[in-house]
């Protein structure tokens, strides 16, 4: 049964996850989720989908509970928040991911999404990979700022060995010394994760960098690294973005990453010897 | 009022903040709490508990939830295990410190505790904070190990936003590149709380070092730079401890540790200036 | 005059610098350098020279100084290895690119050599870099372990404040927990690079990863995240390597990544607009 | 032969090493250095090498030769701020303790210096550890800022390994990600050295924090840790101090800390059992 399998290889024969939300497949697509931080309105949420959805992505993000640093920024929509993303899903027919930080709301939060978010922040809190342990959707987990990649795969157990087998690993920098950039990507997780586990591995640029001018060449990174997707920030309006405004992509730029990472796929396929791959929602 | 104050200073004048656990004085008494890192038995904890109060520890911490890296690896004893801390309490009249990893838990767990103690992990689970936050009980805040002092002063501040003054700082050790310990402890933090905030702050050196030998010289090391206490871990049978077994000190370790502190207690209070403090429980 | 331009850019529409050594041009072509980690003997030198000059790289490296962590450790052959280095040269027409630790040695190594390097722990010599920026041969200066952005540009400056504007850097890895990895090898450096400073920098998957199981990946990550070329460590049989072993390519996995590295840098240029430039030594 | 004794402990007996600069004795006596980070002029050197040694300093700190971040920035006064601190020895008898940076230097700075500094930029430069292990006079190597023990003990290694046996091991913080002090001071390494060598080791609080309002602090818990003396930074008149002006400590200050420093500095020889030792200079 899949829901035994480990989080770590152990020289099993039996080949890389593949998880399924909506249309998309992890692990055998290259999949782009993009979206606003946080939903901030209808009219931004909705607007912001349809602009990524007709660049390409596959998939939309928008955060409704947002871990904020202090607790005097806004801390998100909530509820609203995720109706709004339901709305937006209607629009366009982007699968939704969204984060969730509290046990206490993984049930009612998992009628909206199609997968769940773990921050970096709750990587290792408990609790919640218990519960997300729990649902039968794809939950996507995130590298803890401060984590190595054994502790990282220890986290997915504690959700695999709750039965969930649907677990999609995501990493988004880690902290060193480094100031020019918010985090340091640390894009050589990719195949060490591949070497080490079955389950599929994204990249979130945005987070990783913190900086809008060189998101787009660690996107093209990420996806020669072998990473199975990216997950970027893009609003419509990003000056007027509630958080992270200085990472937010806008629609145009995000269009410009799309054509580069399609040619790039075709490449990449190439050197892999598969048949191309699906890039872009909305192709058969 | 007092709910009010925020974590950081902000030239005001109202002195340093002093909270009462029992007969404990955090940031007036130098207070030393220890116990073992796990319940594990009625006989250990209790045995413990009369060591370290024998020694002249003020408070008795032991886990009864344990967050731990494998999802494989002993979780602690739960609800079970606060009836035994309940029962080393009355044995010895200690007050209890035990970790809280859930916001479900909060309420109940609260009736056992003196002081609900938030981990290293969970310094950003914000939910987790966000409940506590509505207890009118001490809450000891880790710091995490990839955590900056504003970040942790942060951390307070959602803690005392929700209504709750009651917040004691605990430097745990931070994640760096040096293997030869579990972790770095950082003691630079001590005096840099002093002149940010007006909360008491805490040293704990068994986790901050991981290693046995040199957690003597690190909790007089703790003193010497101004914190309010110490935590250490102390297991009456070190070498069967279902965790952190490396880091236990045994009774005798701990009796001259105690030895070592009261000395150099009387002489930082004659540089400070203060007349002699509490050093022990049960001194009058 | 060239020599006194900054190594930071300041709005200037310069360009970026192109530096040549022998007929490869660092910042125009993707340079490709491959050797033994340190030159063991003449016939492991020029066997492994030819087989990586086969296989299509564009020059070789080869250690005769090697700064150790361990004074037991083996130091290379020094002036021996130099020589042997020559005679590499002439059987294969590849440029030399060695290392100097030493200020003293400067000004005959560089008689040797037709690019100077420096190591890590060397980046912030400072008395090193004022004698190579007397030269008028081409240095790689490698990031140290510990260093930001800015200060590394600051190391590049001494250089060119010397005199000599041919600077190369290249990313190597930086020091942080994680532990899977020798070091972490950070590729957003090279994007924040190109927006701070027209120095051409390649990248060292080899130091940067020390896992010969993703050198490829991130070879290709490098490439695609827009660095001006690699470096790798190439043994003609890694088993026996006197230094880094586990991190030497064989002749085969080198000629996989080439071919790998062709197929990419064609779509690269494709994507940046540019007519297919030359990868591999030999071709007009 | 003491030469040949391994930086190391290896089980032996032999007791740990002391070392004499002057009738100054590290590794028995605390020892503590003070003076300006760099030697400006002769009024400034003087006047300062005569302020601390009325407050009590053992021994003289001053940089002739300044490894600066830019190439732009103040470099040291080379030859003439060393006959300036030959003078300032024979107006205060203290010892002096410069930095050397470049192995075609340590033989002549050494006729002007009682101990020759390695600072924490050339921990590895190995050139230079040969060099100064060639000499009769004791060195004082700090610790790199992204060095671990063993890498620390290695590079005394080198130095005992070319005839010297004269090492004092200082720690000076090392890098973190946390950015309210220069760098994090690790006090963890003094105890972690006491029991892995035989060499004395003292601690640099003005460096290892960068925050004057927290050295102080820091002393007495480096006094408490075991160490075997500070390094501080102490200027005539702090705010004209040419670098690290933000660390330098006033006269005043100094003497405020070396009052503390006696009174905990008794109790610490009680602690250990010690009969008092000297603290200060010119004591008989």
């Amino acid at each position: 049964m899949n829901a035994l399998r480990l989080a770590s290889l152990n020289g099993d024969h039996l080949g890389r996850s593949v998880i399924s939300a909506g249309n998309v497949r992890f692990g055998e697509d290259f999949v782009v989720i993009a979206g606003p931080c946080s939903v901030e309105s209808e009219e931004q949420t909705i607007k912001t989908a349809q602009e990524v959805k007709a660049a390409g992505a596959n998939m939309l993000r928008g955060g409704a509970f947002k871990p904020r640093t202090s607790p005097y920024d806004f801390q998100g929509l909530g509820l609203q928040g995720l109706k709004i993303l339901e709305k937006a899903k209607h629009a366009t027919g982007l699968p939704i991911v969204t984060e969730v930080t509290d046990p206490r709301d993984v049930s009612w939060v998992s009628e909206y999404a199609d997968v769940l978010q773990i921050g970096t922040r709750n990587m290792q809190n408990f609790s919640l990979l218990k519960e997300v342990g729990k649902l039968d959707k794809p939950v996507l987990l995130k590298r803890g700022m401060y984590s190595t990649l054994k502790e990282w795969l220890n986290c997915a157990e504690y959700i695999l060995s709750a039965g969930n087998p649907s677990v999609i690993l995501c990493e988004r920098g880690i902290r060193t010394f480094e100031t020019y950039t918010r985090n340091t990507l640390d894009l050589s997780i990719v195949p060490s994760v591949k070497e080490t586990s079955h389950l599929p591995i994204i990249v979130d640029p945005s987070h990783g960098t913190g900086r809008l001018s060189i998101i787009e060449s660690m996107s093209l990174a990420a996806m020669a690294a072998g990473a199975d997707g990216i997950m970027v920030e893009v609003h419509c309006r990003p000056g007027e973005a509630m958080c992270d405004k200085d990472q937010a992509m806008s629609p145009d730029m995000f269009g410009g990453l799309m054509k580069k990472l399609t040619v790039l796929g075709s490449c990449m396929n190439k050197l892999n010897g598969k048949s191309p791959h699906r890039l872009g929602a909305g192709e058969p």
